[in-house]
């Protein structure tokens, strides 16, 4: 049996108020006893990914943030522009959990085999709720990692991992045999990198600063096109012709960039053509929004003919169309491939406190490339008597 | 045997010149003789689709045109702007015939019982190239139309019947239970609304002035909305929740429309949302641009979350995705309803001689909803003697 454990723990807290006022607190609330089937997983890393930061920090313009409250439990508050304010009206009033994946400490297992054979395993949780210092979920959703894997190693399992195997598989399954991915010196950028070296894929790299394409070279890119270099246009058409790629993730989601990859394809494939048609080429020419990281509006300047596509791209729909057994499969190599081929990187641990200061927030809240924060809930909080990882085997 | 068909006829050319120079010109082409499977069509009647003026005009600055030539032998020249010449790269120096649909009597056949069975008969043909007085067809692509059928009524049986019934079908294939659609007073979008209306499936007509609201209102269109009232945002996003409309079909193919109509079908779905999503609704939303009206990008303001898709739509590679079975079921489906639900009208019928006249071009080169031309390419042509159509049965 487990001891140590605190009858109440921290979590973070988002809440927006009726009158636009964005609230960011931490609650203490009840750590639970696991049902048969449940464990509970002392949680010590999980990583801010851009999807979380839309649930934090709820369209606040954070260059009106203030700070209250006491370093222990810190309070910060934020205006929401009124025009966005309706966009939360789902949301109003309800103090939310945030965190999608992270990773812990088996501490507590109720009877079940399955629950029981994770007591004191490291395991990794996409449950929602992981800026939290004890998180009761399901056995079934908790995947086991091998000895020696830490829960910062294993903190992004899920998110970058699964959504940049999505992205090839998605490749494969609608009839493209090479990609073009922007934002492409992020953490997911690289390990889509990785990922197509080592599966010999075809993958064209967008990136904004001359560091950010000589990092990409440095891991083995090979096509590498930078948006402001002048020679941007013609760089990225050649990458295309010589990967005849057809197909784009892009994590921008406004501006011209979209159109202007689609306009590339274009040039790319009628460079060998051979016949005129006032339709353009009859290839399919396709770019998947998959985040908001530029929130102007997408603007398609069209010169590609009616053969294409844009539209929006989720993991979690995309997993539910592909089914259990090929979800599976794709968890299976994220597992077998986690300090290669998705490892992560981070520039900074913090504490649950920490991720709620305002200098902190000004760092993480930038969404740059390069300053990926990962959380660890339990920092600090080494106060707690016969902690139950120096307890268990 | 036919007589009094001419060696030579005249046929409408469009032609790119390296310079920029667009050159629209009447050739005298010979008359074929047909094969075994072949039988030429006296053409009659024949529309200028927005689809025909792409190849006609290419991208010409219709500013610039001049005439030349005679009245009988009329010649039009106009620039292309420079950054829309590389887009025609395909069709330089290249003399090119145009017209994709047409209607008229079938004057010589070859020795094939099908070819025979047509002599003397009204068709239909989807064929290219229908400027043009005799028009060399295999028989396989005539569609024979019903006794008591006039060219005229049957010119417009493919592009305009079978584009608005593959919206129909394309709802139905991709799981929408309801339709939206610009240019909706159009002769395509009144042919959609009577295929709506008989079929029993929500249509939100979009129009651009009170005039075309109540003429498809006359029509019994159930849901109009005019973008020019000051009423438009809420008036489209009641129609979308009274009709459950999730796709849209989009002739303007620029500006912000799309957009708009996007963000109406996401405030509709989450009009009636129980729970937040930060991901907006889960209900996939899809524009299809199947025209080009509107030449300026199109600007996606994005308040439609992650679960939406805009695309072009062309009716071919529709056909071809379908199948000939499916084709030919809605083939069939145009001549039962040719003058009932597909009946086009047109503002005038015009020789090609006056199609090459510079205040025609300008009439119908505008795109402008309710003025819509018929080239009858035999029209004053009366002075050959014993004329087909009176010696036939």
């Amino acid at each position: 049996m487990a001891t140590g454990i605190p009858d109440q723990a921290l979590q973070i807290r988002s809440l927006v108020r009726k009158s636009g006022q964005l609230e960011l607190s931490l609650a203490s609330v009840p750590v639970p006893s696991p049902a048969t089937d449940e464990v509970v997983v002392r949680v010590e890393a999980s990583p801010i990914n851009p999807s979380d930061l839309g649930l934090l920090l709820g369209a606040a313009d954070m260059n009106s943030a203030r700070q209250s409250g006491t370093p222990e439990n810190p309070i910060v508050t934020a205006s929401i522009p009124e025009e966005l304010l309706k966009g939360m009206a789902g949301r109003l009033e309800q103090s939310m959990p945030v965190g999608n994946e992270g990773a812990g400490i088996v501490v507590r297992a109720g009877s079940s085999r399955e629950s029981q054979a994770l007591l004191g395993k490291v395991v990794a949780v996409f449950g929602g709720a992981m800026y939290t210092q004890y998180r009761c979920v399901k056995a079934g959703q908790c995947l086991a990692l091998p000895e020696g894997t830490t829960p910062a190693e294993g903190a992004s399992c899920f998110v970058n991992p699964l959504t940049s195997l999505g992205m090839v598989e998605t490749m494969r399954r609608e009839g493209h045999t090479a990609l073009v991915h922007t934002a492409a010196a992020s953490n997911l950028g690289q390990m889509l990198n990785r990922i197509c070296l080592k599966d010999n894929v075809g993958l064209v790299n967008i990136v904004r600063t001359r560091e950010q394409a000589e990092l990409l070279r440095e891991l083995g890119a090979r096509h590498v096109c930078n948006t402001s270099a002048p020679t941007f246009s013609m760089d990225l058409i050649d990458a295309l012709v010589a990967t005849g790629a057809t197909l784009a993730f892009d994590a921008t989601g406004g501006g011209t960039l979209a159109g202007q990859i689609l306009n590339g394809m274009e040039a790319a494939l009628t460079r060998a053509a051979t016949e005129y048609s006032r339709y353009g080429s009859a290839t399919h020419k396709q770019v998947y929004i998959y985040g908001a990281l530029d929130p102007s509006p997408i603007m398609l300047n069209r010169k590609f003919g009616f053969a294409w596509g844009v539209g929006g791209w989720l993991l979690w729909p995309f997993l539910q169309k592909i089914g259990p057994a090929a979800a599976q499969q794709l968890r299976e190599r994220v597992v077998a491939e986690l300090k290669t081929t998705f490892a992560s990187h981070y520039t900074k641990e913090i504490s649950l406190a920490d991720a709620l200061r305002l200098d902190e927030i000004a760092m993480y809240g930038k969404r740059a490339t390069g300053a990926k924060y990962l959380i660890n809930p339990n920092k600090g909080f080494d106060r707690w008597p016969n902690e139950v990882k120096k307890t268990v085997p």
